[in-house]
């Protein structure tokens, strides 16, 4: 079983790994803010464990800490974001700042980001322009490398997971949608690798194109494909990963098969309620629309409706309470980092004297 | 097997029932324009087949021919288009002439529909749109009484199928992605029914809430749902139908079980690629884009991996040669309204005498 330990021991042991390895404090914190909110959120795979991936990457020279972040002014309402291959959560949180603004005077934005790592949970950027009044459409490209997913009736991958993600302000908690357009993540994958389990079927076809529930055929040699979401009708999952893929690479004037383009071309639309029936009028109708979705007598096998992002916040207030968890590599891996930057780790060993 | 009609005969035909029933000429023939379009991309269930309907819908005065479009204009970069419950695809074209307008000037836009009658194939609209070198997204959701699909988890429907589509300017036909966010639309269960198929796993629940094949389960009483798109993984659907209806109803300040809500609330966003890395280079990289989606090696089964549309376009092609076909009950339908609205209607009872 995992140790649990609190986030703000997280975030400072985060933060002073991410300072001692080139980044300035704020800079640190809000790239370990991101990771300990998408652990609270119970988003793990794009939490707290990365912080001894990131720290590889900077080792590597792939991320280059305290980089300068430049924007550039497309027009009133668009923006290129060169995150400079620093953090890609601060080119990602660069760009909801700056379509906020954009949106706020003009009611509509758009941004893409480029040169930008890893930018994490895509849903933290439509929350956060949600948290602010707006509605906010996000997609997420990879390049060639990361090109996992099959395109519908093919067999040989030709996108990455590509996510997309909305935030809707409410009278409450925001709604907040998150997925990515391949039927699951390769992280997924490799789980049911790692541990030795069938994966469910209608998941990966092998190199061959056939169905297989063995993630061995995944991942091969020769490597086999990920089907994109939506079984039968798959070809929807597909458009909207090709979606995704054009407003991270074309609209910002990048080949798809680029072997040079690094990390995730994001892609923010802001929307400005106001600029419609009024933000008041908006949030007491996302709210009541939210309740009527869950006003549905639930089906056999669950308990209540929900509408997307609701369980991701319960997570949230739990974990609070309970704690992160941490699996047993990336924990030794932290400790490792630590001791290399000369950071104090040891509410990490306090597991170890552990039964 | 259905007759086959020129395109041109159902558009004169269609263009002379309407203005009989109080459209005037330049409105007529955009609405038959779309519907002969929509047929000719293979869309049968939006296309010419929908004359009777709409014709019905005008005697009892839900369609009102003729009636004002009014744009209100909301900031620079947004608008509400109030079709004033006149034939929906004038709405809808509207919404595209508005939008592509302000995006022109300001680089984005986006106007939703009120008051709008069933706009059609939504793909039309964003494929507009990507033909004056705009990117286009659009989203549609319908009122109460079309709430077939069930939320995540529920066995009530709370949504419709709520389409969502896409469309993106390239060196060729655009790249044009339509589809509902339900795993199929009503119609085509209705189809299974009248012919007395059972439907493929995973479409439909029945009014418990459990999974069934036989499509009387979906109509009841008491009545089933169908399940949103995704399978497994349905909450992506569901998701995606969530957004539609909050685009279509929410932002503009309707209620969403609001039983006087009508017709379709359409989201058109759209982006001009000029405002980033130009068209031209857009146009070329959504192409080579496209080019790298088909190099796929197809899988089993599949003869080769197309891009959202190109289905679409090869079917205009041929049908422009071949002609449109109109299913029996429909051809009839048409005679009657045109005996009653005294229109020369010969060109369909042709077939009549054939064996």
């Amino acid at each position: 079983m995992n140790q649990l330990y609190a986030p703000c021991d997280l975030a400072r042991l985060g933060s002073e790994l991410l300072i001692a390895s080139g980044s300035p404090a704020e800079e640190a914190e809000a790239v370990i803010d991101h990771l300990v909110e998408s652990s609270l959120m119970g988003h793990d795979s794009h939490g707290v464990m990365r912080i001894p991936e990131y720290l590889e990457l900077v080792q590597q020279g792939r991320i280059i800490p305290a980089a300068a972040i430049h924007v550039r002014q497309t027009s009133a309402t668009t923006a290129i974001i060169d995150c400079g291959s620093n953090y890609g959560q601060l080119g990602g949180q660069r760009a909801v700042t700056e379509a906020v603004e954009r949106a706020s005077q003009h009611k509509m934005a758009s941004v893409v980001t480029e040169n930008c790592n890893h930018v994490g949970r895509l849903g933290a950027y439509v929350q956060a322009a949600a948290e602010q009044g707006m509605l906010a459409i996000a997609s997420c490209n990879s390049p060639i490398h990361g090109h996992f997913v099959l395109p519908w009736g093919g067999r040989e991958g030709r996108l990455a997971t590509n996510p997309l993600a909305y935030g809707i302000p409410t009278s409450e908690s925001p709604i907040v949608a998150d997925f990515a357009t391949s039927v699951a993540p390769e992280g997924k994958i490799r789980y049911y690798h790692n541990s030795g389990q069938q994966l469910p079927s209608g998941w990966i076809l092998d190199a061959d194109g056939q169905p297989s529930s063995d993630p061995a055929s995944f991942y091969g040699p020769p490597r086999g494909g990920i089907l994109p979401f939506g079984g039968d009708v798959g070809y929807k999952g597909y458009a909207l990963g090709l979606l995704a893929e054009l407003l991270g690479s074309a609209l910002v004037g990048n080949e798809v098969d680029n072997p040079d383009n690094a990390g995730n071309g994001m892609c923010l639309i802001v929307l400005d309620p106001e600029a419609f029936c009024g933000i008041d009028r908006f949030r007491e109708l996302a709210s009541s629309t939210s309740q009527y979705m869950k006003s549905s007598a639930p089906a056999p096998g669950h308990d209540e409706v929900l509408v997307p992002g609701e369980l991701e916040f319960r997570s949230y207030k739990l974990r609070q309470q309970e704690g992160i968890p941490l699996d047993e590599n990336s924990r030794k891996a932290i400790i490792q980092h630590a001791e290399r930057l000369s950071v104090q780790a040891d509410l990490l060993r306090q597991g170890e004297s552990q039964p």
